[in-house]
């Protein structure tokens, strides 16, 4: 078992980065689609079980996924990546340069391990998948849907809420893993509950992205389509809401 | 990124106390106010996610923006303001003297704080209030309204909610920074949850001010009355509670 | 502002330990009463939100409570009284000695601080108990109504939870002061969602004794029996249940 | 009172370790065993308040047991068991080795308390279960079913579900009590909200196989089968995932 905090000033490999990123975002993904799963597809125990569980959901979804990528920072989400690039910060997590490798690492690690994640959660309620569902409600449990299709307006919801996350992670500790799992946990609960209700919020193009490969490319009963129209929307506006974070962090 | 505790002593700005107030109670507002329109409004993915959901959505709400607003010792709330000067404290935080110009400097702040976040919750539900729905939810997503109108009644309600608050705050550590982030939301989780049913706990007279100024100016489709007959409850009960919590605090 | 671990050490007037416990247990009955108001109620707006809202905020009512009396080392329970007493503590906090008058200080300031949060809770909601209820309803703001009456097993079951809750305050620290607001506080929750259903758990004599008085004492708006004739079972079970606690302690 | 840290270093004999283990899961079975009973039992107070009730209680009663089990580590369930062996830890808690012995006394421990906690259940919840209700739901209150019965898949999803939860424990500080009470319940609550869907989320073989036997020993009115055919699952699952977490914590 590594000393977290003994390391912190030892490089840490990209290797190192790009496994803790992906793990960290697979077990993000896999109780944060996981709970979707549980409260849309039929015969689960916890059909039905309403907004309070969905995002109670993936909130803890964050809090173990940050546990489990502390040694990269744990960003597990793209737009934390992009907003320390915006505010330019030294360093992506103690021991980890913000160079051009690094950053394709991160981006790499955190797409590759929501799509595993997806997978896994594909495989856990591998039994309901297999029930009659809404097609709509399978793509669900991978990837977000707006309330009312507006793609400005769904792009703004996403930019704003985004930008609460990262700014509160910027200004300050810099990483979600410095922050803290339960902080971070708790604003995403906060988040979710408070601006879900728009666009589902994925504030994090990685969840949003890699679940959608996934859903195109896994062999579900009855799934619909893989909504790409809307695909770039949960990518750009947290990337927006990020940057605009990590610029704000400069002045104030 | 300003590390917070070795900036403890030296004199804060007033500009910087501004700034944190109206950044920290807008974070609050866009929170708060965002969980009543996600739960209040048409098509929203929250609609009718019921109390536990408005409860936790304002604790978390509450929890954001006192992380956004520590430089200032993260009031964000006139009924903390008036508590500190009640009690006779020398300074609002760590490096702010109490003062008739910094007290001046952070009621602003929360205003206009207040109303940049009701602004904020209008443009992420935009398209939610441009449903049908009756006048007096889309107003519930801005101020409170009373369950049963009974001025007098319910400015006690606002008062005795409010003195829980500021005297816990007041007895530990003068500051809901300095109480920390997570105590001060599950204070306002568990008055919510338990007082809030009479008048729906503004217990910050900047949280109800300000939003209702926004509604009052904000093309809002098919908004009906601010209520500014109820306006002065929410802000004299909470300013009553702050005062009297105070008071108490300096005899016990 | 007293500085809580400085003062740690020095002796505590008796005075100070009866005015700690009637705040802290006036805090407690305030924002626990308010719950059950809230969710029973007409025209609440918390009104019938569910278990999940009376557990959590029985839960933040203990948070706020504890934080309120740490001077006195936050007992507001009778049952935690008795089970320091049981285990042959030398202090019931730092600074107060075990002898006659202090245990006779803690159960009479916990006994009237629940009867003044019984009628802080009455005034909160006094336009609701003016409405039109079931008067047993009116009851359950006050004081605990068994699911299914049988006085025996009525008493087991509170003895069992307050087991529960006492031995892990004394196992660790001695006091819920000690052992912190917020772990006493997820005992709680925990052991209402879990041992809640047959009695509605009591746990704790002062809070289900001290709101009975002030309900055969107040003048509600048709309210019907205090029900006396199950007054002593939420009194003896928590006693029951926070002694063998204390015993356990003891040897293991 | 012992000072848990002082005797950190110390031999800790095994017989304490057995009824440490014996404590912790007694307490875990007894809220865990009663959110569901509380859930599922007619006339409850808690009677049908759902999924969110459920997932917190069962993670609050973690929360009790690893408090009440300081003394060994707080394992509590023989997943985290063998993950510990499958790591090729030196000591299963601070000052207890590895070996044969205490292996073996930590799987009795865990066993028995979950057997005792699920007689305290039955006891506290006597009167409910003395009414009618569906067979299968009083052996809800002991053990878990599956959703859509599918013994691979089921496994599947225990092995993931366990997985999640011993890694992130290993991964970090070797022991439940030493990553602390309130992550440890976290988790549990988040991986119940998010993979309870499918088997109701035994991820520990003492949880449910203890209280099967109690199932199948006590006299319960209107009982229906023990379901014996199931029981393997929750049992292989949980150890696969605990092996599996033990041995991925070795090179990653």
């Amino acid at each position: 078992m590594l000393n977290t905090l003994a390391a912190a000033a030892a490089p840490v490999p990209l290797t190192d980065v790009f496994l803790s990123e992906v793990l960290g975002t697979a077990i993000l993904i896999l109780l944060g689609g996981g709970v979707v799963a549980g409260v849309l597809l039929p015969k689960s125990k916890a059909f039905d079980a309403g907004w309070i569980v969905i995002t109670f959901g993936w909130g803890f979804a964050v809090f173990a996924g940050v546990y489990a990528s502390y040694r990269s920072g744990a960003h597990i989400n793209p737009a934390v990546t992009f907003g320390l690039l915006g505010s330019g910060a030294q360093e992506y997590a103690p021991g980890v340069a913000v160079t051009f490798a690094s950053t394709l690492t991160y981006l790499a690690g955190e797409l590759v391990g929501a799509f595993v994640g997806a997978v896994l959660v594909f495989l856990a309620y591998r039994k309901h998948f297999d029930e009659e569902a809404d097609p709509g409600d399978k793509l669900s449990v991978f990837c977000t849907t707006p309330a009312v299709r507006s793609y400005g307006w769904n792009l703004l919801t996403e930019a704003i809420a985004t930008f609460v996350l990262v700014y509160i992670i910027l200004r300050f500790d810099n990483t979600p893993a410095a922050l803290g799992a339960l902080p971070v946990a708790l604003l995403v609960v906060g988040i979710g509950l408070s601006l879900g209700g728009p666009t589902g919020y994925a504030i994090n193009p990685a969840r949003d992205l890699g679940p959608r490969i996934a859903h195109a490319l896994l062999p579900i009963r009855g799934k619909g389509s893989s909504d790409w129209a809307y695909a770039w929307v949960p990518v750009c506006g947290p990337i927006i809401g990020g940057l605009a974070a990590g610029l704000l962090s400069i002045v104030f």
